[in-house]
Protein backbone atom coordinates (compact mmCIF):
# COMPACT_ATOMS: atom_id res chain seq x y z
CA UNK A 1 0.00 0.00 0.00
CA UNK A 2 1.30 3.54 -0.76
CA UNK A 3 2.34 5.40 2.14
CA UNK A 4 1.41 9.18 2.35
CA UNK A 5 3.88 11.31 3.61
CA UNK A 6 3.71 13.98 6.67
CA UNK A 7 4.01 17.49 5.62
CA UNK A 8 6.46 19.66 7.61
CA UNK A 9 6.66 23.16 8.30
CA UNK A 10 10.16 24.37 6.97
CA UNK A 11 12.44 25.26 9.78
CA UNK A 12 16.13 26.06 9.99
CA UNK A 13 16.56 23.12 12.08
CA UNK A 14 14.74 21.02 10.71
CA UNK A 15 16.27 21.83 7.45
CA UNK A 16 19.77 21.76 8.17
CA UNK A 17 21.11 18.28 7.30
CA UNK A 18 19.87 19.14 3.83
CA UNK A 19 20.51 22.79 3.03
CA UNK A 20 20.44 26.65 4.03
CA UNK A 21 16.94 28.36 4.37
CA UNK A 22 16.79 31.96 2.76
CA UNK A 23 14.49 33.98 4.96
CA UNK A 24 14.62 37.70 7.01
CA UNK A 25 16.49 35.69 9.52
CA UNK A 26 16.35 38.82 12.72
CA UNK A 27 19.56 37.33 13.79
CA UNK A 28 21.67 38.37 10.56
CA UNK A 29 20.29 41.92 9.87
CA UNK A 30 22.29 44.51 9.91
CA UNK A 31 21.14 48.29 8.55
CA UNK A 32 22.74 49.78 5.46
CA UNK A 33 22.26 52.38 2.98
CA UNK A 34 21.93 55.42 5.95
CA UNK A 35 19.16 52.84 7.73
CA UNK A 36 16.95 52.95 4.50
CA UNK A 37 17.40 49.06 4.29
CA UNK A 38 17.62 45.74 6.39
CA UNK A 39 20.74 43.87 4.86
CA UNK A 40 19.94 39.86 6.29
CA UNK A 41 23.50 39.00 5.50
CA UNK A 42 24.99 35.98 4.57
CA UNK A 43 21.83 33.69 4.59
CA UNK A 44 23.32 31.17 2.19
CA UNK A 45 26.42 30.32 0.12
CA UNK A 46 26.15 29.14 -3.27
CA UNK A 47 28.86 26.31 -3.91
CA UNK A 48 30.35 24.56 -6.88
CA UNK A 49 33.07 22.07 -7.45
CA UNK A 50 34.64 21.08 -10.66
CA UNK A 51 34.38 22.50 -14.25
CA UNK A 52 32.77 24.05 -14.83
CA UNK A 53 33.11 26.14 -12.21
CA UNK A 54 30.64 28.37 -13.29
CA UNK A 55 27.18 29.22 -11.28
CA UNK A 56 24.31 30.62 -12.89
CA UNK A 57 20.94 32.84 -12.52
CA UNK A 58 18.19 31.06 -13.83
CA UNK A 59 14.40 31.57 -13.67
CA UNK A 60 12.19 28.38 -13.39
CA UNK A 61 8.25 28.34 -14.27
CA UNK A 62 6.62 26.08 -12.80
CA UNK A 63 3.08 24.59 -13.27
CA UNK A 64 1.21 23.89 -9.84
CA UNK A 65 1.36 19.93 -9.26
CA UNK A 66 -2.21 18.65 -8.74
CA UNK A 67 -2.95 16.02 -5.80
CA UNK A 68 -3.09 13.79 -4.34
CA UNK A 69 0.62 14.16 -5.64
CA UNK A 70 3.29 10.75 -6.57
CA UNK A 71 7.08 11.01 -5.44
CA UNK A 72 8.38 8.09 -7.53
CA UNK A 73 11.60 9.96 -8.26
CA UNK A 74 14.55 12.15 -6.56
CA UNK A 75 17.67 13.83 -8.15
CA UNK A 76 21.04 14.91 -6.36
CA UNK A 77 23.43 17.76 -7.90
CA UNK A 78 27.19 16.23 -7.30
CA UNK A 79 29.00 19.29 -7.72
CA UNK A 80 27.13 22.47 -6.76
CA UNK A 81 24.28 23.97 -4.62
CA UNK A 82 21.20 24.29 -6.25
CA UNK A 83 18.98 27.64 -4.73
CA UNK A 84 15.30 28.32 -5.06
CA UNK A 85 13.99 31.22 -4.08
CA UNK A 86 10.13 32.06 -4.80
CA UNK A 87 9.16 35.08 -6.88
CA UNK A 88 5.58 34.81 -6.79
CA UNK A 89 4.59 35.39 -3.43
CA UNK A 90 3.52 31.82 -3.22
CA UNK A 91 3.60 28.54 -0.85
CA UNK A 92 5.65 25.11 -2.59
CA UNK A 93 6.79 22.20 -1.24
CA UNK A 94 9.99 20.67 -0.96
CA UNK A 95 11.27 16.71 -0.30
CA UNK A 96 14.63 15.47 0.54
CA UNK A 97 15.97 12.37 1.47
CA UNK A 98 18.87 11.16 3.89
CA UNK A 99 21.48 9.38 1.59
CA UNK A 100 21.47 5.63 2.47
CA UNK A 101 24.44 4.10 -0.01
CA UNK A 102 23.98 5.61 -2.70
CA UNK A 103 20.34 6.18 -2.73
CA UNK A 104 17.64 8.18 -1.36
CA UNK A 105 15.53 7.71 2.16
CA UNK A 106 12.02 8.29 2.48
CA UNK A 107 11.71 11.73 2.16
CA UNK A 108 10.71 14.45 4.26
CA UNK A 109 8.35 16.91 3.01
CA UNK A 110 8.30 20.64 3.88
CA UNK A 111 6.19 23.33 2.94
CA UNK A 112 7.68 26.77 3.03
CA UNK A 113 5.80 30.14 3.05
CA UNK A 114 5.40 32.41 0.18
CA UNK A 115 9.13 34.55 1.84
CA UNK A 116 11.45 31.40 2.32
CA UNK A 117 13.84 30.05 0.05
CA UNK A 118 16.20 27.29 0.13
CA UNK A 119 19.65 26.25 -1.36
CA UNK A 120 20.27 22.64 -0.98
CA UNK A 121 23.63 21.67 -0.59
CA UNK A 122 25.73 19.86 -3.41
CA UNK A 123 24.71 16.12 -3.60
CA UNK A 124 21.40 16.01 -1.34
CA UNK A 125 18.53 14.44 -2.49
CA UNK A 126 15.06 16.18 -3.85
CA UNK A 127 12.71 16.05 -5.42
CA UNK A 128 11.88 18.67 -8.63
CA UNK A 129 10.50 21.80 -7.91
CA UNK A 130 6.71 21.47 -6.49
CA UNK A 131 4.74 24.71 -7.45
CA UNK A 132 1.12 25.23 -4.81
CA UNK A 133 -2.11 26.51 -6.97
CA UNK A 134 -0.76 28.13 -9.90
CA UNK A 135 2.12 28.96 -12.14
CA UNK A 136 4.75 30.32 -10.10
CA UNK A 137 8.45 31.61 -10.59
CA UNK A 138 11.54 30.73 -8.59
CA UNK A 139 14.89 32.37 -9.09
CA UNK A 140 17.64 29.63 -9.12
CA UNK A 141 21.05 29.32 -8.53
CA UNK A 142 23.10 26.38 -9.91
CA UNK A 143 26.15 25.28 -11.55
CA UNK A 144 26.21 25.49 -15.40
CA UNK A 145 26.10 21.84 -17.72
CA UNK A 146 23.38 20.70 -15.08
CA UNK A 147 23.58 17.12 -17.52
CA UNK A 148 26.92 16.49 -15.90
CA UNK A 149 25.84 17.46 -12.65
CA UNK A 150 22.74 15.03 -12.67
CA UNK A 151 21.90 11.74 -10.77
CA UNK A 152 18.41 10.59 -10.31
CA UNK A 153 17.08 7.73 -8.39
CA UNK A 154 13.31 5.78 -9.32
CA UNK A 155 11.58 4.42 -5.91
CA UNK A 156 10.32 1.29 -6.56
CA UNK A 157 7.14 2.31 -4.56
CA UNK A 158 6.50 6.09 -5.05
CA UNK A 159 5.36 7.79 -2.48
CA UNK A 160 2.04 10.16 -1.66
CA UNK A 161 1.57 13.50 -1.12
CA UNK A 162 -2.32 14.55 0.18
CA UNK A 163 -2.97 18.49 -0.88
CA UNK A 164 -1.33 20.57 1.62
CA UNK A 165 -3.60 22.64 4.54
CA UNK A 166 -1.69 25.90 4.31
CA UNK B 1 20.45 74.38 -11.06
CA UNK B 2 19.91 70.71 -10.36
CA UNK B 3 19.69 68.71 -13.20
CA UNK B 4 16.73 65.85 -13.39
CA UNK B 5 17.22 62.94 -14.95
CA UNK B 6 15.37 60.84 -17.21
CA UNK B 7 13.73 57.45 -16.33
CA UNK B 8 13.84 54.84 -18.78
CA UNK B 9 12.13 51.12 -19.31
CA UNK B 10 15.03 48.76 -18.52
CA UNK B 11 16.09 47.23 -21.65
CA UNK B 12 18.63 43.96 -22.35
CA UNK B 13 20.14 46.24 -25.24
CA UNK B 14 20.48 49.81 -22.66
CA UNK B 15 21.62 47.76 -19.70
CA UNK B 16 24.87 45.65 -21.54
CA UNK B 17 27.56 48.14 -20.61
CA UNK B 18 26.01 47.82 -16.79
CA UNK B 19 25.18 43.89 -15.95
CA UNK B 20 22.80 41.02 -17.02
CA UNK B 21 19.15 41.62 -16.88
CA UNK B 22 17.24 38.61 -14.74
CA UNK B 23 13.97 37.89 -16.68
CA UNK B 24 11.74 35.19 -18.39
CA UNK B 25 13.25 35.64 -21.52
CA UNK B 26 12.05 33.34 -24.32
CA UNK B 27 15.50 32.86 -26.27
CA UNK B 28 17.14 31.33 -23.27
CA UNK B 29 13.67 28.74 -22.44
CA UNK B 30 13.90 24.57 -22.32
CA UNK B 31 11.45 22.50 -20.54
CA UNK B 32 12.44 20.40 -17.88
CA UNK B 33 11.02 17.85 -15.24
CA UNK B 34 8.77 16.48 -17.52
CA UNK B 35 7.78 19.68 -19.15
CA UNK B 36 6.44 20.78 -15.99
CA UNK B 37 9.13 23.38 -15.67
CA UNK B 38 10.34 26.40 -17.97
CA UNK B 39 13.95 26.56 -17.51
CA UNK B 40 15.32 30.38 -18.12
CA UNK B 41 18.77 28.99 -18.80
CA UNK B 42 21.85 31.00 -17.17
CA UNK B 43 20.74 34.90 -17.68
CA UNK B 44 23.36 36.18 -15.33
CA UNK B 45 26.41 34.67 -14.06
CA UNK B 46 27.66 35.76 -10.42
CA UNK B 47 31.24 36.58 -10.30
CA UNK B 48 33.47 37.21 -7.65
CA UNK B 49 37.01 38.23 -7.67
CA UNK B 50 39.74 38.19 -4.79
CA UNK B 51 39.76 36.50 -1.58
CA UNK B 52 37.78 35.62 -0.09
CA UNK B 53 36.62 33.88 -2.93
CA UNK B 54 32.82 33.84 -1.62
CA UNK B 55 29.63 34.26 -2.76
CA UNK B 56 26.50 35.32 -0.65
CA UNK B 57 22.60 35.24 -0.48
CA UNK B 58 21.28 38.19 1.25
CA UNK B 59 17.57 39.55 1.57
CA UNK B 60 17.95 43.26 1.03
CA UNK B 61 14.55 44.96 2.82
CA UNK B 62 13.99 48.08 1.74
CA UNK B 63 12.41 51.47 2.56
CA UNK B 64 10.13 52.80 -0.18
CA UNK B 65 12.43 56.36 -1.73
CA UNK B 66 10.26 59.74 -1.45
CA UNK B 67 10.31 62.06 -4.52
CA UNK B 68 11.87 64.41 -5.97
CA UNK B 69 14.90 62.00 -5.10
CA UNK B 70 18.26 63.40 -4.88
CA UNK B 71 21.09 61.01 -6.58
CA UNK B 72 24.44 62.66 -4.40
CA UNK B 73 26.33 59.67 -4.77
CA UNK B 74 26.95 56.01 -6.53
CA UNK B 75 29.49 53.17 -5.26
CA UNK B 76 30.66 50.13 -6.96
CA UNK B 77 32.06 46.69 -5.70
CA UNK B 78 35.52 46.52 -7.38
CA UNK B 79 35.60 42.73 -6.63
CA UNK B 80 32.14 40.98 -7.31
CA UNK B 81 28.92 41.33 -9.29
CA UNK B 82 25.96 41.93 -7.34
CA UNK B 83 22.32 40.97 -8.20
CA UNK B 84 18.83 42.17 -7.09
CA UNK B 85 15.73 40.04 -7.99
CA UNK B 86 12.49 41.47 -6.46
CA UNK B 87 11.19 39.57 -4.21
CA UNK B 88 7.80 41.26 -3.28
CA UNK B 89 6.50 41.58 -6.93
CA UNK B 90 7.00 45.70 -7.10
CA UNK B 91 8.94 48.16 -9.50
CA UNK B 92 11.81 49.37 -8.32
CA UNK B 93 14.38 51.64 -9.71
CA UNK B 94 18.46 51.61 -10.83
CA UNK B 95 20.67 53.88 -11.06
CA UNK B 96 24.25 53.13 -13.22
CA UNK B 97 27.18 55.70 -14.80
CA UNK B 98 29.84 54.77 -16.72
CA UNK B 99 33.11 55.06 -14.82
CA UNK B 100 34.98 58.97 -16.19
CA UNK B 101 38.35 58.69 -14.83
CA UNK B 102 37.53 56.66 -11.64
CA UNK B 103 34.61 59.10 -11.01
CA UNK B 104 30.88 58.44 -11.97
CA UNK B 105 29.91 59.98 -14.91
CA UNK B 106 25.67 61.42 -15.43
CA UNK B 107 23.95 58.33 -14.22
CA UNK B 108 20.86 56.71 -16.59
CA UNK B 109 18.05 55.71 -14.34
CA UNK B 110 16.05 52.46 -15.22
CA UNK B 111 12.83 51.78 -14.02
CA UNK B 112 11.96 47.47 -13.96
CA UNK B 113 9.32 45.74 -13.91
CA UNK B 114 8.38 43.46 -10.96
CA UNK B 115 9.52 40.34 -12.77
CA UNK B 116 13.00 41.83 -13.51
CA UNK B 117 16.15 41.96 -11.57
CA UNK B 118 19.82 42.92 -12.48
CA UNK B 119 23.52 41.78 -12.01
CA UNK B 120 25.95 44.44 -11.78
CA UNK B 121 29.37 43.32 -13.16
CA UNK B 122 32.08 43.79 -11.09
CA UNK B 123 33.48 47.49 -10.54
CA UNK B 124 30.16 49.31 -12.38
CA UNK B 125 28.97 52.62 -10.47
CA UNK B 126 25.27 52.07 -9.39
CA UNK B 127 23.25 54.14 -6.58
CA UNK B 128 21.95 51.94 -3.72
CA UNK B 129 18.62 50.26 -4.30
CA UNK B 130 15.90 52.19 -4.86
CA UNK B 131 12.17 50.95 -3.90
CA UNK B 132 9.54 52.10 -4.94
CA UNK B 133 5.56 52.81 -2.96
CA UNK B 134 6.21 50.53 -0.15
CA UNK B 135 9.25 48.07 1.79
CA UNK B 136 9.88 45.85 -0.32
CA UNK B 137 12.61 42.96 -0.46
CA UNK B 138 15.09 41.84 -2.93
CA UNK B 139 17.24 38.56 -3.10
CA UNK B 140 21.01 39.85 -3.36
CA UNK B 141 23.81 37.81 -4.22
CA UNK B 142 27.39 39.77 -3.85
CA UNK B 143 30.10 38.62 -2.14
CA UNK B 144 31.40 38.30 1.80
CA UNK B 145 33.20 41.22 3.39
CA UNK B 146 31.12 44.11 2.01
CA UNK B 147 33.14 46.73 3.70
CA UNK B 148 36.36 45.69 1.79
CA UNK B 149 35.30 45.49 -1.42
CA UNK B 150 33.19 49.04 -1.25
CA UNK B 151 33.67 52.31 -2.88
CA UNK B 152 31.73 55.82 -2.94
CA UNK B 153 31.63 58.94 -4.74
CA UNK B 154 29.87 61.98 -3.64
CA UNK B 155 28.63 64.50 -6.61
CA UNK B 156 29.54 68.03 -6.05
CA UNK B 157 26.13 68.63 -7.40
CA UNK B 158 23.07 66.12 -6.92
CA UNK B 159 21.23 64.68 -9.40
CA UNK B 160 16.92 64.54 -9.19
CA UNK B 161 14.76 62.02 -9.92
CA UNK B 162 10.80 63.02 -10.42
CA UNK B 163 8.05 59.95 -9.08
CA UNK B 164 8.35 57.48 -11.89
CA UNK B 165 5.35 56.88 -13.79
CA UNK B 166 4.61 52.97 -14.17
Amino acid sequence: MTEYLEIKPLSKEAFAPFGDVIETDPAKMRLINNGTTERYHALAEPVVIGEPVRLIFNIFRSQPRLFPYEIGMMERHPYASQSFTPLSGRLFLVAVSDDEEGRPGKPQVFLLGPHQGVNYFPNVWHHPLMALGAVSDFLVVDRDDPAANYEEYFFPSPYLIAEPKP
